[in-house]
């Protein structure tokens, strides 16, 4: 157990000068003890007025990939497939690479792991999930697959913006969803947020450092808050709670792992409550250490570069994600096989496969909406063509995820179902 | 930048057999993939009921520190003297050592980092500061000292747990302190709880991490909450806010660190005012990304034996604090040179000299108490004779560190506070 006393001089490639891009040169220009430059920064328009000297840049990518001098490349660019090209390219060349581009390492996580492996190189990406919150970094060195029970996230500080406004100002999503955009917390085309691909995205990063499961995103059940009714918030706030999109992973009694992003109640007294608006939160369960809960700025340009810096700091001192659930334990799963009690509102009587439920808790319909609460399981979602209906919506109840339920077998049919609920 | 493969096999000499220890123990042995077993354990009383086979167990020291084939020393007695003779001899003796005595050491930090840097060994302590929550990991690894602005944290759990009791449940002080007494939290001599000794001793051990400072806890500024009278609690209530007893440090624009312990008001959307009972909180504000907050279990058998399970879970895998403020960066200095903005309440009119205010903006008076709110130089709470006297309760204001202020350097004299009041 020998000390690591050289740090190493970073000299940077820098991909993107938008809001985090600038940030993190102005910080860097300004904090000599980092012990960092950035040498060149690769941009895609030549021409726009940039806050830093005009010989700083360059639309070559090759002049930063090439150059043996620039030992680190930071990546901050929006295009996921331009980005893996570079990160991959950068990593071939033994270069360190620092990441915030989720999608980019969601999707092609088990190659980028492969990378670093083959070529004997660091790839930090903390700013990926929940930009200043270290959740990655605790998860990969502080939190023991063995003890680890679960991980409850608020991912998505756009979502959240529009369901707090939703819940507390009692306006539409519709209108929610224009004024977050008009705050800048949302895109103009936010269909990554609302569909829940964002969250889902990060969840499987985090499934990685925790659990030590490599999947592709499109393959963990996910949903995002896009077809929730203005009636399901009136329904939660009846029952005391509010609706929060919630990235889960959850360890069952088989030792496999339940995985999902669902609209889910929240109890007041959950720390889950207390993120608002655009901030991020994630509770961390394990079987010793109860709940642990990390909150912060989950977005925005400041908060991901000051991510973006502690890789780089971190990289100074050698560090490195190991993989460690990954390559010393043995993996995790993801499994189906358990059941889930939700809430699934819709519009017609008998749009929903009422079938598909094993057992029906509570049901309620006005002239606008039905709602059904009762005990499904979830292999029942893996099929999506039911439950993501632009007409139907599904919310999990808390502490909705029911190991060691025992299925009463009973097959609900339409006809008895209908005779129920009149 | 070369990936360190190998794991190392713990084998463990455990000192103290309490809650934390056999907690341990029992993890320790279910948990084959920790690849750590403890070999021996030393107790003081050789005659108690244990439940382990007893052939574990010695009351000889030495047979753990002198054992070659034991590599790591896990330390968690009570008496924090006898702690650092066993700590201090297993560290010569080449042994990595996970200890929890925040006591032992924050009173011996500078001696414990000489020992780990003669002798070239680990000494990790992350159960010392708020039990689970991983702040000291945090704070060395991930928050660079240029951009870390401040720390706020209730790190003491029994006082939190009497101060939760006192706001929700209108009990007195007194009473609350015999509950939490009652109900475990507080020991039956709570006077290193109470009078903020606890609190303190964790806030030294977190300047270390985040400012590299080395300070012996009894030279910071710290009271507890055994001198706040109930009235406190009714002129806070009636302010809107709460009474927290809050360890803090804050970087001043000169860039030297405000550090103390004191009762402070707590605004109700402060993510502190979510910690109750006995959870400890800690906000940390970086210049960047704004406020972070851990939150958690901070006592107790099981999250203490996590933060445990996790330092040796790094021990595996070569992990050491590098103490980055104190080596690699200038340290940052105490300092006294700012202004607070404080309530300081009273029993009798003239017993605080109001000379040591520099502007009173507030003051009410009952036939039972007066409180006076004023900004008041911090040096003047360096001399601890008057404000620690037992009718005099202190609490600081919300953003209470003014810095930059604009002293009037008017001497306000008692007989001008007698007319003010009067």
């Amino acid at each position: 157990m020998s000390i690591q006393d050289q740090q190493t001089k970073l000299t940077i490639g820098l991909f993107g000068f938008g809001v985090v891009g600038e940030g993190l040169y102005k910080v860097l220009a300004h904090t000599p003890t980092l012990n960092a430059q950035i040498k060149k920064v690769c941009i895609r328009q030549a021409d726009k007025e940039r806050n830093a000297p005009s010989e700083l840049f360059t639309t070559d990518a090759d002049l930063l990939l090439n150059d043996p001098e620039i030992n680190v490349i930071v990546e901050l660019i929006d295009d996921a497939n331009a980005a893996y090209r570079i990160v991959s390219k950068a990593l071939a060349g033994k270069k360190a690479v620092v990441s915030a581009n989720k999608r980019m390492i969601a999707e092609h996580l088990e190659e980028l792991i492969a990378l670093q492996s083959t070529h004997d190189v660091p790839f930090l990406y903390e700013a990926a999930c929940c930009a200043s919150i270290p959740v990655i970094r605790n998860l990969e060195e502080y939190y023991d697959n063995d003890l680890l029970q679960g991980i409850n996230g608020i991912v998505n500080g756009s979502t959240n913006y529009i369901l707090t406004k939703v819940s507390e100002e009692h306006i539409s999503f519709e209108t929610a969803l224009r004024q977050a955009q008009e705050a800048g917390f949302a895109e103009s085309d936010p269909s990554l947020d609302v569909q829940g691909i964002d969250a889902v995205n990060k969840l499987s990063i985090l499934l990685a450092h925790a659990y030590g499961i490599i999947t592709p995103p499109h393959t963990v059940v996910h949903t995002g808050i896009h077809n929730l009714h203005s009636s399901d918030a009136v329904f939660a706030k009846e029952k005391g709670y509010e609706i929060k999109l919630v990235a889960q992973a959850r360890k069952l009694d088989d030792g496999n792992i339940a995985a999902f992003v669902l609209p889910q109640f929240i109890k007041k007294n959950s720390q889950l409550s207390t993120v608002k608006n655009e901030y991020n939160g994630v509770i961390i369960e394990s079987s010793l250490a109860d709940k642990q809960f990390f909150y912060g700025k989950g977005a925005g340009g400041f908060p991901t570069a000051s991510a973006v810096l502690s890789d780089l700091s971190a990289l100074r001192y050698h560090y490195r994600y190991e993989y460690k659930k990954l390559r010393y334990q043995t993996p995790s799963l993801l499994s189906n096989d358990f059941y889930i009690k939700v809430c699934i509102s819709f519009k017609g009587l008998l749009q929903v496969p009422h079938e598909r439920f094993d057992k029906i808790l509570e049901w309620s319909s006005n002239e606008h909406r039905c709602h059904v609460t009762g005990i499904i399981h979830f292999s029942e979602l893996v099929s999506d063509l039911w439950w993501k209906q632009p007409d139907v919506s599904i919310i999990l109840y808390p502490d909705g995820i029911i190991d060691g339920y025992q299925p009463e077998k009973k097959e609900i049919k339409s006809v008895e179902f209908a005779e129920l609920i009149c």
